[in-house]
């Protein structure tokens, strides 16, 4: 028995990693996983961008790059969200191996041991595994349809001491795909205001929306760096290359630049030189939009028979973008030994459970994603649920 | 002014990482880099390569994978380090994003804030920041002409308790060139036992090398799975890749994945499959055993410059392979300052300072690369460098 560090003893893996496993089974219908449609990859554009970067770049391509990231990739990702009203004055942006690691990153500077962490309640487990691998204390706060409760946030800052961080996803928010309000995200940044906390805004979804008006970014109000921001190209591009960056205030990019190094020197050079080159020569405003607009559907068809196989009492979010929807059964269901039983008939989900911020909290609550799985599989895999949601007696 | 965590609080840009942005200056000659020679990157059957998967398998290529990384990939590497002896039972083998994260994830999971770490003094600047950025003590013991003095490590590990790990480079070390015989592995291996400290073996030059026998590695010796290895394809293939590994007993690797996770996720599938894809097309050994033999031709140019124009008092090390030597000035002279001045002349070196553990220790010795030049720059710089010397009155 080998005795870990105290931060990790209690760790365990990501149910939905895990589950992750599960699915090279054959004949498995999943709605488990969190990556866009496949059939939206630009595999053939990247293609040609990979074997022209390697003939005519070889040594950036191949060699150490700076940590910070590859400098195009940089400017071309503050454009985009300067275009959304982002603005960089006394940020940086340093390109991440993926959204995770920006969030571990901000982590790693920001959080001693002990030290409190406000969540959405339920969450994303990533995000919440990277908390509590550095022992952070995190405080729940219920989600609303509408987002995260804000008289319930003020009350918990009131009320504790040491609180240094709350953590959003406030578009289609993962695991609920719920998007928080203008007014909301106000409020939330005027009380980040008053307790003189940071605002982490993980925000990879964002430019997948399929129905409703834009609401800006967090990010987008924040006059005094109090807001982290947090993106990713693997919704919009690919997961498997894992490019994802953070904005924030200089000196905490500079700081997670020093954590970065330790970490992995860099992201990947070949990565970033793809997704910069896509964006350069592809209309990648365009391949969103496509990409969006076929998980609607998506989205849609879920919904219509999860309408017309689940009980009326099954409550469901209506979300307008992104990749999942939540389920919740109510009280007297046990959503791992649910997604178990779901699993045994060959249908993936993520059991509300592994999204709780307190491992303790009972929940029936469950997480489809429906970009992956084709027409046909979603209206089989939901029928097969609405049978397991049978043996429950409802 | 943030507030940083306590364990990141002092933690500094790596010297040698921040020097490599003036690399770009024209003109400079650069003995700072730790990289292969970019004319041994083999990128035409990269490009080749890339393009294949990509079309071929794009949803392995761009999908999530999984945390432990690219099934062939990790037999690929198992089979290698099997053929040198170094054999997996009770081990398993995971990628990593560069043989940097194996070293950080081996901290993350097993160094509470205070444990200590003994180091060779001194060591590679990655490491050290990786343990100091998890608050660890560091306990450096001297080197020797041929490695760590045993001696003085088992004086260590018997006068402090709370010592967790030892951390070696046995072959070509970092910085100093220096490997470890046969014997003295042995030792440490004892001394490890006596005192139950693991072993963290980072290795990721022991294939290259051009002069000498090979020294089996301290992993190949160790029956009760105390030995943590390290290793990379960055020395070998392409640093950009950020493609490692790490081999460590099953529980400690299982826990090191779940760290992983909330890292990165998992290391980019397309670096990966480009590295198992170009060990399976091509003659890797060939290529490496090529890329070493150049690595050998500079080292001994670079050497006999450093006898043509530096004063007989600079000591330097006699490397059997790697990609650094090591040349010390003695007392008196500031290693910053020094590489300040040659860097005021185009030439970038590091400092020594920023290979010691103790970082006030005082030093008068910098690393130089070898592979990165070429024969004119070499003898350029290092004439460039003995002029500097002369201003010390050596």
């Amino acid at each position: 028995m080998i005795k870990f560090s105290d931060r990790v003893s209690d760790l365990h893996p990501s149910a939905i990693r895990e589950s992750f496993k599960a699915l090279s089974r054959p004949g498995i219908i999943s709605f488990a996983g969190g990556m866009p449609a496949p059939e939206t990859y630009p595999n053939k554009q990247l293609a040609e961008i990979a074997s022209d970067m390697l003939i005519q770049s070889p040594v950036i391509a191949l060699q150490y790059g700076i940590t910070e990231g590859y400098a195009p990739l940089i400017e071309q990702t503050k454009r985009r969200l300067a275009a959304y009203g982002i603005k960089g004055d006394g940020n940086s942006l340093i390109i991440t191996s993926g959204g995770q690691q920006a969030i571990e990153l901000t982590v790693k500077a920001l959080i001693n041991e002990g030290d409190g962490i406000v969540c959405e309640n339920p969450s994303f487990i990533g995000a919440l595994n990277a908390f509590r691998s550095y022992n952070a204390k995190l405080y729940p706060v219920s989600m609303e349809h509408d987002g995260m409760n804000i008289d319930e946030l003020e009350n918990v800052l009131a009320g504790n001491s040491g609180i240094k961080l709350i953590y959003t996803i406030p578009t289609f928010q993962n695991p609920t795909g719920i998007t928080m309000p203008l007014e909301k995200r106000k409020k939330m940044l005027e009380v980040a205001k008053k307790y003189n906390v940071f605002i982490l805004e993980d925000n990879p979804y964002w430019e997948l929306r399929f129905a409703g008006e834009g609401v800006p970014a967090i990010k987008s109000m924040d006059n005094e760096n109090r807001v982290i921001y947090a993106g990713s190209y693997s919704k919009t591009i690919s997961p498997g290359l894992r490019v994802g960056f953070l904005y924030a205030d200089n000196e905490l990019a500079e700081k997670a630049v020093v954590c970065k190094q330790v970490s992995d020197v860099h992201t990947p050079v070949l990565s970033q030189m793809l997704i910069s080159e896509y964006i350069k020569r592809h209309d990648f405003d365009e391949q969103i939009k496509k990409s969006a607009k076929l998980n609607g559907e998506k989205c849609a068809f879920m919904q219509s028979c999860i309408d017309k196989y689940f009980p009326k009492s099954v409550m469901r979010t209506s979300p307008e973008g992104g990749l999942f929807l939540w389920c919740d059964l109510g009280e007297g269901v046990d959503s791992k030994e649910f997604a178990a039983k779901c699993l045994e008939r060959n249908v993936a989900i993520v059991s509300g459970a592994s999204a709780m911020p307190d491992i303790s909290q009972k929940t029936g609550a469950f997480r489809l994603n429906f970009s992956m799985a084709s027409g046909g599989s979603i209206e089989e895999g939901i029928k097969t649920i609405s049978e397991v949601i049978k043996e429950y007696g409802r």
